[in-house]
């Protein structure tokens, strides 16, 4: 067992913040005393996920306090789910069946237990006890905040001055969330920079309940490939877990130095010391960055596909790379897309890969220009908002990224 | 089975506002066509009451619906009474246990047997449908409405411009109030102006739930015996139907000419032709109020004592009057209360009965002041917020009434 400094230490690595470092050092302490693990709570959607890299900032996070004894709730928020959009506006959120919450609850599985240890990690459904609240018991809830408090909450804030309509339930998913920590006797709770104000609800509703607040590790949201943008789907700046070896490999060999750090800290396994001797390394100049961010995918590809997939990305890669001429370091450019989708000679022209769209168009139609190494041959040919590697000729080779 | 229109004139004496006439009339016609009553809903506290006349301008209203042939619901609300006060700030509001509530609810009867047909009417709780509501189902009532829509409710809107603290629970009753109405398919709702905002509640709600909206006759606020304030028993200025026929009587007799207009309106069974000769009479002078007002006064004691009763206190009251000399009419004087209790001498020189405080203390220590047909010793004697009769000397009388 570890000292409670020295767990304090591994938890707080890449955190945005603690509340309250002091509180959660007690309660590390306490738990050291009297030999009983802290109870760790973290939500989840219902909704069927598909994990990115984003996602794991939180599982790793979680990871670390199972490494460090304590017990591991992952907690489904299956009750919202199965209300679905009780306003009926939104087509997309119909309400879930028991049989969808528990087939999606699989699909979590699957993908979470490559992060937590199965045996150690419990699954918990907040219908268990939301469901089984009474009238009288929701009123009693909603009695121990104000309204005045809640749109304190930023988005609230935002459409309550922007006069957008707030549906009256939708003061109750910070209220059930924070219930659900009543309910868990959680000591600690995790989750990311959005869900502060959800979080902080915990805190107060236990202490009006009774308990000790629980201590909050609030983790930072995981920038995407473009290194500006939050890691998501839709922007589809995202390397999901499941993405093949080939293309993980590959996508993560694209970010920026800067980025690679960032990913270091809150995705690598690797202890806090060797992280600061690895950045000691790169300020030097003793550590090459390209080995640096192969040894990063490496981990990573390892870590969703095993150790054979990653060495074989590996070679896989370097190979394609030999073979097309591409140098080490491709350069980025981030540029706005004026439309979506927008016409590949224009963004050849602003990207600076050539002085104008008529020199685009004719190296297109000459066979010169490739967009992620396939050859490009129709000069009205338009790109998606995303990231592409774009070539023009032999040597010109250039990453674009749309703001 | 009077015509629709003949129901609706009766049924429009006395009411601030009817929501929406036309739709009202419709609803009458129908039932007429059908056969079918329509069924009138109006909510009541569970707290135990003490019922004043100000709380018969409904019951009243209840009744001409229930001569009419329609159904009468006397609605309980006590599923908010079981609740008490959630945030625990008052101690007047412990939550009441099922036995007070049926309790209770035997108090309510007996009041309102006086003016009710016990047969034709329908006594209901609210908790039989709000007890059994799940956490989805209140998330989903929830959803019908906006935080915006609360804030337009008067009270809501003062406390949260002046930053006083709202609980979200609050706003659960107007919606629950509302819900009533959809469990009941009422067909009519009755209530105070001070109802308005929840009576409209219950329409939108009805209509959120696929039901026709609810009608709603919306009955005023009776003014007390001093004609200015709100009836109430914290005020002083009310007449309990249980006060003795004695009281009664001798307060309906003090009471404003205008006034006493009011209360034929809202209160007396005489009908709308009957009431239109009264009033042109008293117009003409064909008629002299006390006469109208000893009329008054013997309806309402004979409605709650009986015929010998309200006969007997007029005698005893006319009785009282020849013998110590009171006028037929006493002058009313409103004044400020400047402290709780205020000096008797302070009252009788503001009030304009004496000159100065030394000339009352004076005429109290010659036996020459009464309070209420008391006489008073005490040149110290204070008096609480109040209406009094008092009386300076032989000829000198005064009602004076706390503003």
């Amino acid at each position: 067992m570890l000292t409670a400094e020295k767990q304090l230490e591994i938890i707080k690595r890449g955190t945005v913040e603690i509340i309250l470092e002091k509180e959660l050092l007690r309660k590390i302490e306490k738990s050291l005393k009297e030999n009983r693990p802290l109870r760790i709570k973290a939500g989840f959607d219902p909704t069927a996920p598909d994990i990115h890299l984003g996602h794991t900032v939180l599982l790793e996070k979680m990871r670390q306090f199972q490494e460090l004894g304590h017990e591991i709730v992952f907690l489904i928020g299956d009750f919202t789910g199965m209300i679905g959009d009780p306003t009926g506006k939104s087509e997309t959120r119909k309400p879930l069946t028991r049989e969808d919450v528990l087939k999606n609850a699989e699909t979590y599985k699957e993908q979470v237990f490559k992060i937590l240890d199965p045996e150690k990690t419990v699954i918990r459904f907040n219908s268990e006890w939301l469901m089984n609240l009474t009238a009288m018991e929701i009123v009693k809830l909603q009695a121990k905040q104000t309204v005045a408090r809640m749109l304190e909450r930023e988005d609230f804030k935002q459409r309550f001055t922007s006069q957008s309509p707030i549906g009256i339930h939708e003061f109750m998913y910070p209220l059930l969330q924070g219930y659900d920590s009543v309910a868990l006797k959680a000591d600690v709770e995790l989750g990311g920079t959005d869900q502060r104000f959800n979080l902080l609800m915990g805190r107060e509703l236990q202490q009006e309940y009774g308990q000790p607040p629980q201590a909050l590790v609030i983790m930072p949201l995981l920038e995407g490939l473009d290194g500006i943008k939050k890691m998501s789907k839709s922007l589809g700046n995202y390397v999901g877990i499941f993405d093949p070896p080939r293309e993980m490999y590959g996508k993560l060999m694209s970010i920026s130095d800067e980025l690679m750090l960032k990913y270091y800290e809150l995705l690598s396994h690797i202890g806090n010391e060797e992280l600061a001797t690895l950045k000691e390394g790169l300020k030097t100049g003793t550590v090459h960055p390209k080995k640096a961010k192969e040894n990063l995918a490496m981990e990573l590809v390892e870590r969703y596909w095993g150790r054979d997939a990653s060495l074989h990305a590996r070679e896989e890669f370097e190979n394609v790379f030999r073979q097309k001429g591409l140098p080490d370091e491709i350069p980025v450019v981030e540029m706005t897309w004026e439309e979506d989708p927008m016409w590949l000679p224009q963004i050849m022209k602003t990207s600076g890969l050539t002085v104008s769209t008529g020199e685009a168009m004719r190296l297109i139609k000459q066979g010169g220009v490739s967009v992620d190494e396939e050859k490009v041959t129709d000069p009205n040919r338009k790109l998606a908002r995303g990231s592409y590697l774009i070539r023009a000729g032999k040597r010109k080779f250039l990453k674009v990224v749309s703001l």
